[in-house]
């Protein structure tokens, strides 16, 4: 498959005759200087791609010929959700951007008490922005899905949800409990779902992470450094993948 | 030991007297605003560290009493050599920054065919520049050394020194070799040394990878989506480190 690759609506992406939404006409036109004949990917979010052969080019308007539908590949298989504590904008954008291609599925912004973003409304604008983030990171990097972005949640109202995945909190009190070691003994039980999460600078408060252990979520140590928070996410989110063969073979690994 | 921590020169650091540079003093008077009674650990960056009690302090010369000297905590029993290709200015920053969390011992900049920056020469200021990220870095994590950053070579340069550590080649056509598990295997020989080739955006040319690997480099996956260049490079530090178990505990570690 084509290397630019382009997320489309799924009723786009059900006609043969693809007539490219006007900001991917422009990308193509413009940014990528493609021209008819040349082949592009697309995917429709839902798990299936095709390969288009562009037909005519304009700044406004681009059309193409698609041709059969495939499974889209490049999602791992296990689905990771990670909650990082909202920090300052370059920050968290760049965890939204490398845990894409890490291959975070969810990711859950979360409000703590020393998270330096407090804020509790307003957020539809950011999303937006966050969105396009993680749908341009996802098309670049081969991912067969654009991760979800929740609306940011308080911990405690993360940790009442019903519906969350067995999961981590990383926590530089804990001096035992590695994350890989942890992630190992939960693919082995079959369980594809893991929650990780991270914690401002300044990290959890103790009071935070005993709340978090009461709901269920394991304290792990990423070791005797002191790793900054945007670091932090990225190796856990890499620890994960790693154990469960998603970041080149593992003969350790666990499969279901 | 205090949370604060700065690597001093050796001669500075044997007294028990210590005179703070002035950088350093600045640092302490006005961004950390320590007080006369606070505590900060100085390190000599050959291994060694003192708890020391702040005396006096001014915006120009900060004087404090050094306790007794101990062996300097946060150095991995990895050896780590990464080696990046030269990328525009922040991203490389980024990495070297990330690196040194990550407890990467030695930083080798390469120019590579399809390197950002081709420069040869000049390199006296950026390395200067280099040089203060690695040290914050390393003050900020934790660590003991200040890593090393070498001056840019050429990759045939590289490949061409009598003393390197044996390594790998991240290599995108490479579809079968994990790097976790050749950083297993490597770890189980008693061999602390590694080196980790990273190739620009676009990546190494078929013939690079090819003199690497007649060097004696092997060639190495990440998986199957494509990462960017600053993802890859942190994501292969970080698969060296929790398999030598420096990144919280792992429990089919090789300790030698």
């Amino acid at each position: 498959m084509s290397g630019n690759r382009f997320f489309i609506a799924p009723d786009v992406f059900a006609n043969t005759e693809i007539i490219f939404p006007r900001e991917i006409s422009r990308q193509i036109h413009s940014v990528l200087r493609l021209k008819a004949g040349d082949l592009v990917t697309v995917l429709d979010n839902e798990g299936h791609c095709r390969q288009v052969e562009i037909r005519e080019v304009d700044a406004r308007q681009v059309i193409g010929s698609a041709g059969e539908i495939f499974p889209a590949p490049g999602e791992p298989g296990v689905e990771l959700t990670l909650c990082p504590a909202l920090t300052q904008r370059e920050k968290f954008e760049w965890i939204l951007q490398k845990g894409t291609e890490l291959g975070v599925r969810h990711f859950v912004p979360i409000i703590t008490g020393r998270s330096l973003i407090q804020e509790t409304g307003g957020w539809n604008e950011k999303i937006i922005r966050w969105q396009k983030i993680v749908r341009e990171a996802a098309e670049q990097c081969g991912r067969g899905l654009v991760p979800e972005i929740s609306t940011p949640l308080k911990l405690a109202d993360y940790l009442n949800r019903d519906e969350r995945p067995r999961g981590y909190i990383l926590h530089e009190r804990e001096q035992h409990a590695g994350l890989a070691d942890s992630v190992m003994r939960h693919l082995s039980t079959g369980n594809r779902q893991i929650a990780l999460l991270v914690g401002p600078e300044g990290g959890f408060t103790e009071d935070e992470a005993g709340q978090a252990n009461s709901a269920g979520l394991v304290s792990v140590s990423l070791g005797a450094r002191i790793l900054r928070m945007e670091t932090a996410a990225m190796a856990a989110c890499v620890i994960c993948m790693v154990v469960a063969g998603e970041l080149g073979s593992f003969s350790v690994a666990v499969r279901s």
